[in-house]
């Protein structure tokens, strides 16, 4: 099986994860692994991530990697699913990275030989948030969807959980 | 004529409304009716309405109801246009209904063998609100908007007036 | 070579500008004009224009109108692109012109026999702001963008740097 690098974007809710899911499964031959990037839990990001699990039951190996994702992938056997950018975006700003540092750890994944299926939230198409830190977050994220769908073999636009190939 | 569901969803101002309506107005035999769910009104949504009627002149019967969607449109003998679901799930929301009332609501409204058309705001694309309210809403929202598309037999999303069959 | 008007829609950082830029350049024998329609600036607003700046290099002219969009235009000898609509109905705002302003200043622009680009920010579909002048906002750039799309002959949605053509 040839490997292949595929995102899926799409606004909150719109049902991109589960379609993600059901395309890493079909894209590989053993146990994908889910790269769960979530760092900070509250109770509502709890119960998401409860139902994430719920969702996935038992087709996925978990593997938490809130920062280094290239460390993580590298010494994956089979293919993996990011999930998602967007938390990793949060948790590398936090941690005081910058949009430089984000860059080269995302070419260092796409440059890997392995399958992997990034998820990203679309957040560019409400108003222009007045908090400067949501236009930072705005910013970077668009700008490294771009470099993700640039270098993606597939990519894919979810609406109300139907997913276009858009690329 | 077969009876079909179908949903537009878009964004603010997208055209979805105007789309939807002349779609409903091809896919009816009779008159069909305007499902007008709105049920608070202030002078910017009274202007709303009044621009909204203009459009549509004289060639549907308006019908109102802000929460009871499958009893008001079991009555109908004519294709149903819904404007909008977004503003219905705001007035199940203020009367305390939660997610899983508004599902068996809108499952029982798909299973009618009639035509229904579907209004609903795509409103997942921007950063996520800080208000818990506003996420609770944007997570409903999305979830019912698959669940409709899911049954819809037809799907259309709208970008400057330009309606695009996704479904 | 045969004039026409094109639109490119997408939300913040999707890459609008860059694939709208390539589309001129390609749609124009002459070196075409960048309309830069950006009045009022700080810091953070330098910061994008020079990165802008460093995008389109020398392969345009820039000219700067912030306001009168059919005056500049009509004085162009080469392809224009305006960079950007979404910015042009926020400096109009500030000077007390309202939509039917902006409607006519459009559709004169729309009326020349010159291929005009035009580039504007998706910004309706995160949740509906509280803020009575983002929702004013909203309404307006949803109906010309309409507008624009209606007589444009090429319109484009761009998702991570992706532009599908859409009309």
């Amino acid at each position: 099986m040839k490997t292949k690098k595929a995102l899926f974007i799409g606004g909150i809710k719109s049902g991109k994860s589960l379609n993600a899911e059901i395309y890493t499964l079909k894209n590989s031959l053993k146990k994908p692994i889910y790269l769960a990037t979530t760092e900070f839990i509250d109770d509502e990001m709890q119960k998401r991530i409860d139902a994430h699990k719920l969702q996935r039951s038992a087709q996925f190996e978990t593997l938490e990697e809130p920062l280094k994702l290239y460390n993580a992938i590298t010494k994956c056997d089979s293919s993996v699913l990011i999930e998602c950018v967007s938390i990793w975006i949060n948790n590398m700003l936090y941690h005081g990275f910058g949009f430089d540092e984000m860059k080269r750890e995302l070419e260092a994944v796409l440059a890997l030989d392995k399958t992997v299926v990034f998820v990203l939230n679309d957040v560019g198409c409400g108003i222009i948030p007045e908090n400067r830190l949501a236009r930072e977050f705005i910013d970077i994220s668009g700008k490294l969807s771009q470099l993700i769908a640039a270098s993606c073999d597939e990519v894919y636009h979810t609406i109300a959980g139907i997913s276009m190939r858009i690329k």
